[in-house]
């Protein structure tokens, strides 16, 4: 079978079984999520022997120590997939509420219920416990779900998908509600993208180079997170010691991760007692600064900030410093730059507090707490299956009730239009 | 300038405007369409001269006489475009609104906010109230728009876009805010469909060729609707009068449109008395009958269905008839040939009305109503920018609310993650 002819299969077996997942009941769909936790469980050990396959072929390719460490699984991490499994079981249904019922003049009552997508596609590197977090996501929402990690988890992805295939069985679902694509043609990707008839959105989970490839090649909706440049402007009236907890948190607690800060911005009239506290404590914990020319003038040992910087997402223990002159132009700074992922003001006045959620337009906008809450665990949507930075159909972490639609319903009597 | 250096330029004028619309009250918005209601009736003498050269142009090429109709442009027309500027007015804004603020355990306060979308590409042929209605639905959700309509209504298109500018000038707002391309360059399009840096959606609005080849070249999210297969399921339950009632109403009040009913599914324990009765009132309104086997037992002059007629969208007097043997083969019927649009049960049975709700995923539902109703003033949206028969973002007709996303805003008092 060619590719293209294999991948329209999946993709049509997936479609088939999305209209009996999209008539489960809530009860039904725990049932099989709490099922698959235990058989991962129960499965550690071969879970544990596939993995290990793909450890050793990523070792004779000399991988690097941290992307070793993202493939590997352990008692622990499978534990780990379990629990997950079981929280979105635990999670409240999105399917079927209805959000909204109003009654036209001549009488008939409209409203929008919430219903799946109907056939997800997830394509992610790396990690193989996505394999079993994406899956729960799609599954709780009563989507059907196509499932494409890279080939460096090739046996370990294959050996979750299967495991957890057994448990729809056991139900009498169908199979075509969760696939893992095992084959290992490169060309299976742009096939799966070009199937718009049959897969109603595409999740690229991976690095930027992943993301580009599949938005530019895709005729399915993708949702897609490039990248998080997240700014905190500090105001005139700020707090200090509020200021520099939220600052120190969010560059510091996990640097490597999309919502820690990049880029400080500091109102001109506290920089000259500001900016070398934040300094000082920024250098204690090993950050490196690049500032503006105002910012160099208060505090030593700071590189001077280029262009580049003020768009950069720099992952890791380097901030670029800003001293703006009031909250228009920290505004402004922040439209030019912002990657629309998340943006923080440290104030106590509140009209500028007000201003602020008023006019950045990010995703996320926040008045004194720390960029890091910014994920879809902490805002309360429970477990998070992405992060959009586009502003289609979801922006923002997104949780279940993103992978569902809005259907309108009619009730009338006879109503007909004149 | 190069068609790419210029579709750019119009682009980032679009972006920078859209900065400033997102900011405006409700109460700017709707004097902005106010005067540009009064503007439209002022001018409607330049207007008719610069729709005359249109019409004049399309003479010459012998065009069809429906189409010279819909490019056509009198006093009435006019009128009517200024109506429905100041019926926009009047619908609520749906920028700023909170749709849920709920309190974490740490105390951040987060909730979800209505924003533009930012800047909205419209491309769209033949009719020049386009312009008018499209732009007044972007501006008042806040959004920047860039209308491309087609060369035949290329001198109406412009006016049209040059009045409405003016009212943007004389009210000091940006007039990158509404641009009408007005090039002849074919590349325009495609160009356009490149810049998604710049422009958050793409609505096209015309034929099927149209939007086949939007949604393939463009790399912005588009919204599409590509056709309305509307079924009718006549359940054993039904009252007779109201059936016949709905089924009239569906295929023959505009049999031209995309909510008009195509296919009609009726319950195999009535189709020895309903089948003859309603091909008899359909015959007697000059519809042409295509049917199953059953059907042509029943009734006379029925044509025999083929396969091709469960899927096409005939919009002309032209219906297709299926007995069916119960619920379950008219939901499976449905499920195989629907476009997603609109599918209607008529029934007095309650569980019956409630399954067919639950199970049939199109983007309208409905129980004992004509599918006439499937557009946005009908259901009470207000005016409508299109109907969308993709399932991301929008599904079915979409309204102001439509034309918006929801950004997180989150309250703090200082919190950070731990």
């Amino acid at each position: 079978m060619s590719i293209r002819a294999e991948m329209l299969q999946v993709a049509r077996e997936a479609k088939a079984a999305s209209l009996i997942l999209a008539t489960l009941s809530s009860a039904v769909k725990n049932q099989l999520l709490e099922r698959m936790a235990d058989a991962l469980e129960k499965n550690t050990e071969p879970l544990i022997a596939a993995n290990e396959l793909d450890l050793a072929a990523a070792r004779k390719r000399d991988i690097a120590p941290a992307m070793l460490d993202r493939l590997m699984l352990d008692e622990g991490r499978i534990g780990g997939m379990a629990a997950g499994l079981r929280e979105v079981a635990l999670l409240s249904d999105p399917v079927g509420e209805v959000t909204g019922m109003w009654r036209r003049p001549n009488g008939i009552q409209v409203g929008r219920m919430r219903i799946p997508l109907g056939v997800i596609g997830i394509i992610y590197e790396s990690r193989p416990n996505v394999t079993a977090d994406a899956a729960a996501l799609c599954l709780k929402s009563g989507n059907a779900v196509i499932l494409r990690g890279g080939s460096e988890a090739f046996h370990s992805n294959s050996a979750i998908g299967e495991i957890l295939r057994r448990e729809l069985r056991a139900l009498g679902l169908p199979e075509g509600a969760l696939q893992v694509i095992t084959t290992t043609d490169r060309n299976a990707v742009t096939e799966l993208l070009k199937l718009e008839e049959e897969i109603d959105l595409i999740i690229p989970r991976g690095g930027e180079s992943l993301i580009r490839f599949v938005s530019e090649h895709s005729r399915i909706p993708v949702i897609k997170h490039y990248k998080g440049v997240c700014h905190t402007f500090v105001d005139a009236s700020a707090d200090f010691e509020m200021a520099e907890r939220i600052c120190i948190n969010a560059k510091v607690q996990r640097p490597g991760v999309c919502n820690a800060m990049e880029t400080l911005l500091i109102h001109k009239d506290i920089a000259e007692t500001f900016v070398p506290r934040i300094a000082e404590i920024m250098r204690g914990q090993g950050v490196e600064l690049r500032g503006c020319p105002i910012t160099r003038e208060f505090a030593e040992n700071v590189k001077e900030a280029t262009e580049e910087d003020w768009g950069t997402e720099y992952l890791d223990l380097i901030l670029a410093v800003k001293v703006v002159d009031d909250l228009s132009e920290a505004i402004a700074h922040i439209q030019r730059y912002a990657s629309l992922h998340t943006e923080v003001i440290v104030t106590s006045d509140y009209g500028n507090a007000q201003r602020f959620i008023r006019e950045i337009n990010s995703s996320v906008v926040m008045v004194n707490a720390s960029s890091r809450f910014s994920d879809g665990n902490q805002l309360g949507l429970g477990a998070e299956i992405g992060i959009s930075t586009s502003k289609l159909h979801s922006f923002g972490p997104m949780g279940l009730e993103d992978l569902t639609t809005r259907k309108f319903v009619v009730f009338g009597d006879g109503q007909i239009r004149s």
